[in-house]
Formats: C-alpha cells, structure tokens, sequence
C-alpha cells in the first residue's frame, strides 16, 4: 500500500446538513451522489455527500448506520477518537476559523490557546460532533519568519 | 479556511503499536514525538506518533484521553464513525491490501466484494479499531480502459 489517504467519510445523521455545514465554510457546492442506490436486504443505502478538498482528497459524508453495514462492523455513535487537523497562517486565523465553524453551525469545543508543544490551536465540531483542530505552528509557518 | 485536511489523528490506546501497525503496511519508519511535554493538572501529555505520507498528509497517533483532554470534549472509546479510504488500481490490489493490513496485525472487517455502486471493496481495522476501507473504482482507475 502506497501512504495514502485518498478518502475520509465522516458516518453522520444528516448528509445535506453536513453538506450545508462544510458549505458555509467555503468549501465549495460539493453533491450528494449514489441515492438511485436504495438500501436492501443485502445492502445498505449508495447515498453520500462528497466535497473535493485540495490535492484531490475526497470528504464524504456517509448516513452512519449505512456505514457500519457497509464495513460489516459495529461502530460507536461518536464523536470518536479522531481529529482532523487544518493549517493556518497565524493565530488570528485560527481564531477566525473556529469563528466561521461556529457561524456556520458547528460547536467550539476548545477555543484557540497555546499548547506546551508550541502551536496555538482550538477544536470545533461539526454538526455530528465530529472533531477538527484548527492549529497555527509558528514553527512551520510564515510566523517562524518574522 | 480553504478546503484542506492538512493532518488526520487517531486517538490509540499504545503510540508504539500504531506506528508498528503502519510501519508493517510499509509506511515508513515515522517517529515519536514531543515526548518531553509530560501531562500535566493543567494540560494532556504531548507524545504523539506521526507518519507523513503522500501530499504531505500527517498521519498521526494520539493517546486517545489525551486527545480528549486536548480538545476538550468527551469521545467515544471507538471505533467512531468514520473510515478512510485507500485507492488501489484493481480488485486484486484490494485484496492484497487487505490481507497485508492483516499481516500486520489489523482485523479483516469486510472482505473484498463487489458494492451496487460499482466498486470493488473491502475494510480492515487497525489494532485500535480505526476503519479503512480499500477501494478499487473501475469508473475512475485504469481498469477503466481496459
């Protein structure tokens, strides 16, 4: 297997409500693709929201049961241990974008603050509770310059 | 904030054994880091696995109450509601991949089969339960041309 994540499907209630959610933080008109493909006795339901992200990842949002019939497995209602983590330019930016997360219907689970490793980084969730860091490294970024 | 997953952190129960897991998938050596930031009354612990794969995307591997404390917010103990996805060329390829997620130490979920919408299949879990879902698209990989 080459390193890589092609595809990250967020299992949630409501697909057009995260649809709507990731659209009002600009991340374009995205689709709900595969709802000709009904659920069945054998099969759980195709429907799926997909935003393409930059470098072509896909972010799928997928109803949460038929996840758990599509991987066969039983998973917990969530939020689940996991963070997906977004890079910004400074601290302003990453208070800026838990702001817009809120505005758009997600919830501040951790406002913006230095952490002891040297980022300042805050964590909102999605309308699912699905966590995101929103994180400024001076470290790596154009602060490490100035 | 542009549309961009920059990091994707699994909460886990053991850094090392993660790091094993994905080493054995053959996803380089990774390292530990920020071991130095012990945890403390007023902040998690700081060590964290980390593997860069393609794109520059961070795989990361957080001790799951440390993350919970780092965000602020409960989590479930798993495995939550998501999956990752993996693209490879051909149906073959998947099962490759699934049986080398095994290999490794990880948990068969759903054998490789073909799904209504026309992919070809199948899930494995990390040793903390983590989903990835292993995915030949004839529609979109070269078995398209053939």
């Amino acid at each position: 297997m080459q390193p890589r994540v092609h595809v990250v499907t967020l299992g949630v209630a409501d697909i057009e409500r995260s649809l709507d959610f990731y659209r009002g933080l600009g991340w374009g008109p995205g689709a709900v693709v595969g709802t000709e493909f009904e659920a069945t006795a054998e099969s759980p339901g195709g429907a799926a929201g997909q935003l393409v992200l930059e470098d072509g990842l896909l972010l799928m949002f997928y109803g949460r049961q038929d996840l758990e019939r599509d991987a066969g497995t039983a998973l917990s209602p969530g939020p689940g241990p996991f963070s997906l983590g977004h890079l910004v330019e400074s601290r302003a930016a990453v208070d800026e974008a838990l702001q817009a997360a809120v505005d758009a219907g997600g919830t501040l689970a951790d406002a913006g603050h230095e952490r002891p490793w040297g980022i300042y980084s805050g964590y909102f969730q999605d309308p699912d509770g699905h966590l995101w860091e929103v994180i400024s490294n001076p470290a790596s970024g154009p602060e490490a310059e100035g």
